[in-house]
């Protein structure tokens, strides 16, 4: 089974694979992205990622691995080791590089197959290792949705697919603005819970099995106002120690699981 | 109120705080380490650390911070700009950066205030950042201690004091293999609780009011099996996505702070 091969890391598919990577400006632009590693792209393929072109480096991948992803042949290249060095992100790539089309983020695609919705929104998270644990909560909680209010990065930054171990694929995303959340949410008789000190009853006292909307600020500003304003009830979890504050995704997983806990994880 | 003063980054102090900051070994050996931040600096002193040397920036430092600290006047000394630029591990240091004295974490030095006191214990957890974030979480639910078993790292990693926030220095916290710290809990009366997949119990059933120790492991491995062993209960976090792991900071967050909700927070 002969492919196409790339040798050269001066060819220019590598150089506008580079840019993919290290540019969200290159990934908005041309609406591709980077997926490394085998887990990663089978998790973009159970989601309906469409994959445009797979490099793989020989050493790493066999002929039966490739078969398995049932791609078109004429997507698949095979690359060199000086080109694959250059483009691995990771030692742990496993020897797969993908491009990837980006899919929409629209609030009004989203699809909740629960009559009482459970989801979880991010205002301006920054980190993209919290971004990540953020994901894989949400996969584990299996909530109906994620959305991430005013994003500070793009979802298909490499360190957000990474830290989120493929979890960016399998969880239904949204992005939007505030206020076109805030509306959104209303619109759908969501309740809006926001994590915040001000105003607010312990989380665990809060029923949480009606419409609801978690919504967490960031570890330095907490939530902007318009989202207090709109809020149902602010909820907080009690902290006991010296230190007020909490890791972001560490307090999302304690509410969202709380959450389940009242639903009895149905 | 004049101080020493450091001007050169060649002085043979820098030298040895820049060895503190970068080799374990060094730490160990010398039975000291690097304070970087005034809160940390803050947090350090109320969990009882002594300060050997002070060294600060007077551009970002003022007298009045200085004099805040009550240390002796002989252990402050003043550095130039080159000094701090080669000293300072994060540009959010504030200008201060001490050299304490480590203290002791034996098993045996754990005062329990609870009759029925709750522990979290994590086995060979590698990434700081992880570490930092169990750190922040134990403080927040107050536990009555953190036991490590069979560290990675030491504890005074500059990136566990910046993770954790400072709260490595207001936990209670010892360190031993596993063998020592299940011998301990055992002779204590408290009951072990694994985090694990294997014949466990998922975790909102379990009571967590009795004297508890929760056990969690390494994303990648899980926990020994001399802890499955040693389990009272193994308990589990319900997964329903597609990917069965969760982030060991969020997964151990969730399981402390149901304890702290059965506990009424009390």
């Amino acid at each position: 089974m002969p492919h196409k091969v790339i040798t050269s890391s001066q060819n220019t598919l590598v150089k506008q694979l580079l840019s993919l990577k290290d540019k969200s400006r290159e990934r908005k632009k041309s609406e591709r992205f980077i997926i490394e590693g085998q887990r990663e792209l089978q998790l973009a393929l159970k989601g309906n990622y469409s994959i445009e072109t797979l490099l793989y480096y020989p050493e790493y991948v066999s002929e039966a691995q490739l078969s398995e992803l049932k791609l078109d042949k004429d997507k698949i290249i095979e690359i060199s080791r000086p080109v694959f060095e250059k483009l691995a992100h990771r030692s742990s790539t496993e020897g797969i590089i993908a491009v990837a089309k980006s899919q929409r983020h629209d609030l009004n695609q989203l699809k909740f197959h629960h009559k009482n919705p459970l989801i979880l929104v991010a205002e301006a998270p920054e980190k993209p290792g919290n971004i990540g644990a953020l994901l894989r909560t949400a996969d584990a909680a299996n909530v109906d949705a994620v959305i991430i209010a005013n994003p500070k990065t793009d979802l298909y930054n490499p360190n957000i697919i990474r830290s989120s171990v493929g979890c960016v694929f399998t969880n239904q995303i949204a992005t939007g603005s505030t206020s076109e959340i805030i509306s959104f949410l209303k619109n759908n008789g969501i309740h809006i819970f926001c994590a915040a000190l001000q105003a607010s009853e312990v989380y665990h006292k809060q029923d949480f099995t009606i419409s609801s909307a978690i919504v967490v600020g960031t570890e330095a500003h907490g939530l902007t106002e318009e989202w207090l304003e709109a809020s149902h009830q602010n909820v907080i979890i009690p902290m006991q120690g010296e230190i007020d504050s909490m890791n972001v995704s560490v307090a999302a997983g304690i509410l969202v699981f709380e959450a389940k806990r009242q639903r009895n994880f149905n």
